[in-house]
């Protein structure tokens, strides 16, 4: 069935339902009142027992504005629901977390953080979507900053958390390391991320691009653009064309961002990572017509597929398992190392686990154990 | 097993569960990215196909900031979960209804009403729950004008439907008709409620009691007392102990409020409804002994439980089924009608249905059919 059909059908891919029946009056006062009255006295004396009698321990709000869904742009709050109930859906059977869309009826910044906050009680873990940047990077750190559960924006980590993965084993198919030149393309929420993360790996020689060439200190930037120029250790700052040498280019940007020239130039074996939905940067025959080592893409219909739900189901049930309260860089890598590990053997054509790899939550979890 | 011990078991009384699996990469680019697109786009050229292709249309928000949790008082928005997960696992059984508690970390009247409207996207409805008077009535008048979908609040107009359907088969028993004289003592939510909805019923006869007595235009009242004031036709203003001859006396206040005196000089035969919870303001053993001839109370160990959950699921069933915009007292009345009918032959300890009866969604919904 085609999917506006299967929608349609379904009305809502999302149920919310009762764990046990109330099948009498004896159910109803133990779940309902007056039986309910006594969880409720002990949570008022102390807020944390609301993860021992109430959902919020395994329950996620799956946050967006609207403002820049997939790649439909500014679309709305009710039209990006059908997208944040799919994510939910994959939570719940990747990683048997309970997520609930909330898309609001706001794109003010001030007010998605207080929305949010006034929301959290309910949530172990608020999981950002589809906000557009850089309000998004703001709304991201201020939540961050006033929440006791952790806050994570998927198209930031969920992407960096997979790219870093994939790198980690492309690396080691063509035997390089993390001197590896490195060129990042896009500097929106997932290039601003798989930058920062990469340098919070251990990678030194990473320069990220704009559309307007290389980001460095001479140009006139915008705080999040001047956290990129800091990475630029080489200071070049010329245009992508003209990068000579490099050893992996991982582009997060639209199709025609990476001209075939910087490719010609790498220096081989050379890793490429094409982001952009559904058309990456650089197709799979062009990618072969020049020779690339590793090549992946977001495409599930080409080798190494570079996708978020790699990541997300199984860092966020690390997330609330833990009661984490503030994600840092060390958990991410942590959790790359555990998509890294669950392919025993990398090769050319196997960076990264399938989606549907059973393994990958649970490795994630227990090398984000490993971090705490 | 005790309700602290249920509760800590299951942790969360709740489950977001996915309508269909996600077998395979097809199932994925169906329910998710390319294909949730698709539903994306039509939405975004016009919103209200949420109601197609989301769950939007049967999904109601449990809405409380914890200000007044059951006879428990201001325990804090964590502390009222327990309750509205009950609440929303009732809504999923007796009516297969989508809910989803939402309990605020702000008790300030204008953020609710802010926040209850930048989450409504996702939902087909608002029910309000224990949120502190008079606040909550300015917060339902607020969200009714402001938002395009229904808002119920739950400890109002839920328990005045019942009191409603109580009434209309009590005085089946008694044989008296719309003419008799009503004392409703309480002036919080459910008092307010009541007389309101008794009033738009037909009933001319009212007069509300709070802790000072009758409420009458004389005294220095707040706008929402001087509403009840004026539907004190007799001018009544003096205790509810002295008020004579009484058909019918509503108590929505606590234990003590109804003097056995005010009971002693009704009408015979008397009416009375004590709903204070667990105690009411009258026991059984008090009503016997003052020959009350129908009595109802909050208990389920008492005949005629005038119990929310008989108006409730069916009501809100109906207003997520007919796409109602704005409740009218006329579905109310229409409801209350669903309910007493659904019990064929009144008897004074059977003037409600058995909250587990399974006809009551069903009549109820006939019934706000007719009143659309």
């Amino acid at each position: 069935m085609d999917s506006i059909s299967f929608h349609k059908k379904l009305r809502g891919k999302l149920t919310i339902k009762g764990k046990v029946p109330i099948r009498d009056m004896q159910d109803l006062s133990t779940l309902y009142t007056p039986g309910v009255a006594e969880p409720c006295r002990k949570i008022a004396e102390d807020r944390k027992l609301a993860y021992e009698y109430t959902m919020k321990g395994n329950s996620v709000a799956i946050v967006s504005d609207g403002s820049r869904v997939l790649g439909l742009g500014n679309i709305g709050p009710e039209a990006a629901l059908p997208v944040m109930e799919g994510k939910a859906l994959i939570m719940q059977q990747f990683a048997g977390i309970d997520a609930f869309p909330v898309c609001l009826d706001t794109q003010d910044e001030d007010m998605v953080v207080e929305t949010v906050k006034n929301i959290s009680p309910v949530f172990g873990a608020i999981n950002l979507e589809d906000i557009s940047t850089p309000k998004v990077f703001d709304i991201e750190k201020r939540l961050t900053d006033e929440l006791d559960i952790p806050v994570f924006h998927d198209d930031q980590h969920g992407t960096a958390v997979v790219v870093l993965a994939g790198l980690f084993n492309a690396l080691k198919v063509v035997e390089k390391t993390d001197d590896s030149k490195i060129a990042v393309v896009g500097a929106g929420s997932a290039g601003y991320a798989i930058a920062k993360l990469l340098r919070a790996a251990g990678f030194k020689d990473i320069t990220v691009f704009d559309s307007k060439g290389a980001i460095h200190d001479s140009r006139n930037l915008s705080n999040y653009k001047k956290e990129l120029a800091g990475l630029n250790s080489s200071g070049y700052q010329g245009s992508l064309s003209g990068f000579a040498g490099a050893d992996v280019i991982i582009s997060a940007a639209s199709p025609g961002a990476v001209p075939e020239d910087a490719i010609k130039s790498m220096e081989k074996p050379g890793v490429v990572f094409a982001l952009s939905n559904p058309d990456p940067e650089i197709s799979l025959q062009q990618a072969e017509r020049l020779e690339v080592s590793v090549f992946g893409t977001g495409r599930s219909d080409c080798p190494n597929q570079i996708n978020n739900a790699l990541c997300f189901p199984g860092f966020l049930r690390a997330l609330l398992d833990f009661r984490v309260k503030r994600i840092t860089d060390e958990m991410k890598i942590a959790a790359a190392r555990g998509v890294a590990d669950t392919v025993p053997e990398p090769t050319r054509n196997m960076v990264v686990p399938d989606v549907f790899d059973r393994n990958v939550v649970s490795n994630i979890k227990s090398k984000v154990k490993e971090a705490l």
